[in-house]
């Protein structure tokens, strides 16, 4: 019996419609890249498990997938020292007995592969490192609707530059890349000294992960439950009166910069994020960006690492999570020795920056990898005739194709027609005995004679 | 402590400049491919192991990598089940363990991935397909010289067409490809009923595989150890006359079609094969190859699957194994549940391809990824000035960068120069006082002081 073939669930197969639509992004987002001077790295999928363990949590630890040693993996292994007593009885420890069978996993994210890479080449690397990288990751979340085991993180840093000419233009390759794509976004951004601040001047700097957890999920949650969430933190009612008005701030991005100055003021670290956020903003305003940026006290993001800027890009005419997000960290090299590297980075989200084009419509119609012309096969001598036709096409950079079959011509027709090849070249014993192919448009059915030695150049007009 | 940063043994990182010679072989490749009509899909890394355990022999299914069931994998499983008693007392059974904890391994090749995305999306499928792949794969083989754990391939096949068209248009991809490549190749061709021919003609038609797997060892180890083989496999003297005019052929590939069609004119399959064999010839012949293309018989291949046509392609130039291989094979997705679907393909071997460039200097100079300009920082005047002109050139398509830090003019040159980038943009305060930079050349020199609204066509009459 054939097996019945199946993938495992959360990966994807991606059809040539789909890849064609995914390469159009990636292309559009290289080529930015590569305009403001970042340069392409790659990393291995399999790294070291001691080079990710311990980066992203326990519950990023949790979703790493390990490989298993090859060879024996499981030679010589006393499987009872594994063993732990609990309230059910004697069991295994899952997790001790993995590292011991695997020192490798896959790679979770591009950010710490990054940091590794920049260590292990510092001697090689001429700093300030500008570098992107496109690469899948792997993690072994619960796969449900837009979330996936594996999937492509498209991601730009720059490390070794404090100088905020990084964040800027950053938001300039956000404002240029979905220009391009032609989707209108909100580039949203905030300064993680700002938050310290506030935990300060609230009186509780050493609760600044509780704040920002909270903060963050404003836009879900709402402010009541947040502050219910502060006050279940152990933060009293004088500290979320002074964070209050940050989350319910209004008006225009120097008002609220104006007034979140005031806030802060006692705060040197506070003030610090303020003086970034007015030094960026105003570059911004001096340069002029022309999406929509807002600065955003609410965004904190879940991570952790952000010392600096933080930055999230929401599309405005589709309902979707962030499409776009990243931040300043200053330390990200130190856990592989490396210490006082500050980088800021930003990565684009693949698979949902396609949804919201496909959803809104946005591929350009002539984004097609299918050939220009279909040639019909009746048979030997046709085929002879073709062949030298298609070679001179191609050497001119039109893609074209032969039907290699000599079949119904019908078959071929409905060939072109659900591969999206707009012209038809058909070649019968006419068409040789006049020297040329009868090309015939798919679309509006009409059909030229077109001789030998001017296919090129027809073929060429008309694309 | 800080870790020591390093990477499992057979994988690699890829620097920015391996990556540009890299993407220059992948980009011309595609390109190419999509003259012929060929369309690229994507598969997942991970396959279920059922997917793929069988599919490459006893020695492939021992070089998948496994990947551990998330979650807790060990609990609940009886490990003394797995003990095996071997003479030297009770041992685990690696394999069947891993097997238990292990459902998904990453994928070893691009054939059996595209076997079944067929099979799996046969119904959304218009044949003949023509599909292009360039993904990693991965192999748990002793890592050593020019042989990685992680790699890519780069494989391009048509199924569902049984026309010689297709192996011609292989042809033609083998050609195409390297001329633009500028490395010199033999195409070596070969067909898999001629050997099968030459098996039953020689008495022993069941000792095909013996008598392939020796054969493609002549140009490694000799006539004489072919021979050796061949005996030591049970294959008499007699058999082995018969063969052996076959091993030392000589003349041109039409003189080798006319005498092997006389030596196999008893085996319907054999006269097959060499009527194939004269029809694609006669095709390159009428269609005129700029490569070498070589009949060769000696061509096997370790592979088990091919039935008709087999390639192989060498560079000339330059001493290294095969740069391209492939061939037919008429029942590549049978073990899916998808019978008679016959199909032809070649896989470009990536990294050899890149060690050949390399070693032969074949990358063009204008091959690089590099800013065409480095604007200095000397402060934030001159920032505020540059950003406008930098943006002006992006929009003109012209790759530039700011130096993002306010240091020494020397550490500004050296960035430029350690990364390729030819030209320096000079802001001072002379330079915004006259409304212009001065573009000095890092190769020559020169220097000229360009006004502001003409350094767009400067730099492109530069480039």
């Amino acid at each position: 019996m054939a097996q019945k073939p199946s993938i495992p669930k959360g990966t994807r197969d991606f059809s040539p419609a789909e890849m064609v639509g995914r390469d159009y992004i990636f292309t559009t987002v290289k080529d930015v890249f590569k305009k403001f001077g970042y340069q392409p790295i790659e990393t291995p999928s399999l790294e070291n498990l001691n080079t990710l363990l311990g980066k992203y949590g326990d519950e990023g630890d949790k979703l790493l997938f390990k490989v298993l040693n090859s060879g024996d993996a499981f030679s010589g292994i006393d499987f009872s020292s594994y063993n732990v007593e609990t309230e059910e009885g004697t069991k295994i420890n899952s997790n001790a007995l993995s590292l011991k069978v695997c020192e490798k996993g896959l790679r979770y994210d591009l950010t710490v592969p990054f940091a590794r890479f920049v260590v292990q080449h510092q001697n090689e690397i001429s700093f300030p490192f500008k570098r992107y990288q496109i690469q899948p990751v792997w993690r072994a979340d619960r796969p449900q609707k837009g979330r996936y085991r594996e999937f492509y993180q498209c991601d730009v840093d720059v490390i070794g530059s404090k100088s905020l000419l990084n964040e800027l233009e950053l938001v300039q390759i956000v404002e240029m890349v979905f220009g391009l794509l032609n989707i209108k976004v909100c580039i949203k951004i905030n300064n993680r000294k700002i938050l310290s601040g506030l935990a300060e001047v609230s009186g509780h700097p050493d609760k600044l992960i509780d704040i920002t957890v909270a903060i963050d999920k404003i836009d879900k949650i709402g402010l009541e439950e947040v502050e219910a969430e502060l006050r279940e933190k152990g933060i009293d009612d004088k500290a979320i009166a002074v964070i209050e008005p940050v989350l319910t701030l209004q008006g225009t991005n120097n008002e609220k910069i104006a007034k979140i100055g005031e806030i802060l003021a006692a705060s040197e670290t506070g003030m610090k994020g303020v003086d970034e956020i007015k030094t960026l903003f105003g570059m911004i305003d001096s340069v002029g960006i022309s999406q929509e940026v807002e600065f955003d006290l609410s965004l904190a993001r879940g991570l952790n690492y952000y010392t600096g800027a933080i930055f999230e890009v929401k599309a405005k005419e589709f309902e979707i999570g962030s499409i776009c997000g990243g931040g300043r960290y200053d330390d990200l090299t130190g856990i592989f020795g490396l210490e006082n590297m500050s980088g800021v980075g930003i990565s684009f989200g693949a698979d949902r920056i396609y949804d919201v084009m496909k959803g809104l419509n946005l591929f350009p119609d002539n984004v097609s990898q299918s050939a220009m012309i279909l040639f019909t096969n009746m048979g030997e001598r046709e085929l002879l005739y073709t062949i030298p036709v298609a070679g001179q096409l191609r050497q001119a950079g039109i893609k074209c194709e032969i039907y290699p079959d000599n079949t119904k011509l019908k078959k071929q027709f409905e060939y072109a027609d659900k591969k999206g090849i707009p012209y038809l070249g058909i070649v019968g014993e006419n068409e040789i005995n006049e020297g040329g192919v009868m090309v015939k448009s798919l679309t509006s059915g009409e059909q030229n004679l077109v001789k030998i030695d001017e296919i090129t150049s027809y073929l060429s007009s008309l694309s």
